[in-house]
């Protein structure tokens, strides 16, 4: 058992917490809360740690579940320097992240590592959305519209930042997803795929629902302030709008992504 | 020029940025920014607080708004202590309320106060939503689809939290909205003017996007950990759902919104 908060594992822990750079060197990330405790695959567990009042109060399930990787007891005090959160739960878990290549995401087979694929062809393309809330929605949102597979800017907010773990309310788990060096060849490897490329746009001409996406589609939803570049956006097979009335300037990009993810699942289903 | 921390209108308005009753009883709420002020009806201003260097910047016509209203000229670090953002832009605005009755929102007339209707008929009535980036994002989007009106529950999170107008992006000076005693008799009265009730609910049976929204329409929307209570549900028209696949347990509300929003846009348009 933990119980001073000088413990090197305690400081280890809080710094990751803060830290993109240290969570990218050790290949890892940490989830907060039996919730995403319970959807963790168990062979991704580093290590975690319970107070032991919440150990104590675990379903037995949940107790083995624990009990069969690393783990360790700690005090309330210390458990509360290394959660993120203000009302900590109690327990916390180290988890190894798994690396996807683009490849691997487009490529037509039911399961990507742990993830199981949805089988619609959906795809979504992220160029730095930078708010972590909107990146955990748009995470949680995919996973609901059967969206196979998501594709991030280089810079977009990290998604092991743990408010975007946090949003994504378990998707994290489940959602492929990969960062991307270069947007313009993974749109061109997409294309060369024989995905369709829509980006939402407030030059596009053509409503989103007048497009027909009952084959491979992707969306392109840009960054909070500045939208999509002007280079990606040309490379775009079709420039879309969002209809807006009032004085509306724009949407919130998980709001506009999931307004085209639900209009493919519509025309899919219907 | 205020330059000291301790003047009484510097407590006072750190004092109304924390503190919804305080706000209630002096009937404002604050607004920060440029954007903001912009927007902001002249004659709803109660007083600005405004940086020098802030004020010496100004445009010639923002500079004039600013002058045809009360406003008091502050030092960086007064600014500060009063501005609720961690990196202040230097103006911020004590502005008056519009109180409307529920009556008004659901009116056939184009003006409500100081906001345009939108010529639809469809209604936003929002029980116990409690984040207040989802409620701004909602009145963001619901300006965004032709929402005539939002009207929330009393457990509803603080519309004047300054969270919630930042989030809006002004949506808050032109969406009719009202707070509602009784989320019964309210649904009550909209029905009696034909306007149709739908909960988006897990017990749904059918898919939202089978429904006739080219009638006045009204969407009840849940708390975000309960859903919405089993008494309001009951007096909806109908349960309708929102498809999810994966092991999703619920979108989040703003998305929720959003998508039943956009969908009877679509069908209005189409």
């Amino acid at each position: 058992m933990i119980s001073s908060t000088s413990n090197q594992q305690v400081k280890n822990i809080a710094a990751l917490q803060k830290k993109a750079a240290l969570r990218n060197k050790e290949n890892c990330f940490i989830i907060e809360g039996i919730k995403l405790f319970s959807e963790v695959p168990s062979h991704r567990i580093i290590k975690s740690y319970v107070t032991d009042t919440f150990f104590e109060n675990l379903s037995a399930d949940m107790k083995k579940k624990v009990e069969t990787s690393p783990y360790e007891l700690v005090s309330d005090e210390v458990f509360k320097k290394m959660s993120d959160t203000v009302t900590p739960q109690g327990i916390l878990t180290v988890v190894r992240r798994t690396v996807l290549p683009v490849t691997e995401i487009i490529r037509d087979e039911e399961k990507t590592g742990d993830t199981v694929k949805s089988k619609s062809r959906l795809f979504l393309l992220l160029e730095d959305i930078n708010d972590p809330g909107n990146l955990g929605t748009i995470l949680r949102t995919s996973e609901a519209a059967g969206v196979r597979g998501i594709i991030m800017s280089r810079n977009t907010v990290d998604i092991y930042n743990p408010k975007v773990v946090r949003s994504t309310m378990g998707a994290i788990f489940r959602m492929p997803f990969t960062y991307t060096e270069s947007m313009e060849e993974t749109i061109e490897l997409l294309k060369s795929n024989g995905i369709r490329i829509y980006a939402a746009h407030l030059k596009g001409k053509e409503e989103y629902y007048r497009k027909d996406y009952r084959q491979p589609t992707a969306f392109i939803i840009g960054n909070e302030s500045n939208g999509i570049s002007e280079a990606v956006a040309q490379q775009a097979d079709e420039l879309i709008k969002i209809p807006m009335l009032g004085r509306v300037e724009s949407l919130n990009a998980a709001c506009a992504a999931t307004i085209l993810m639900y209009e493919v699942m519509r025309q899919n289903i219907v």
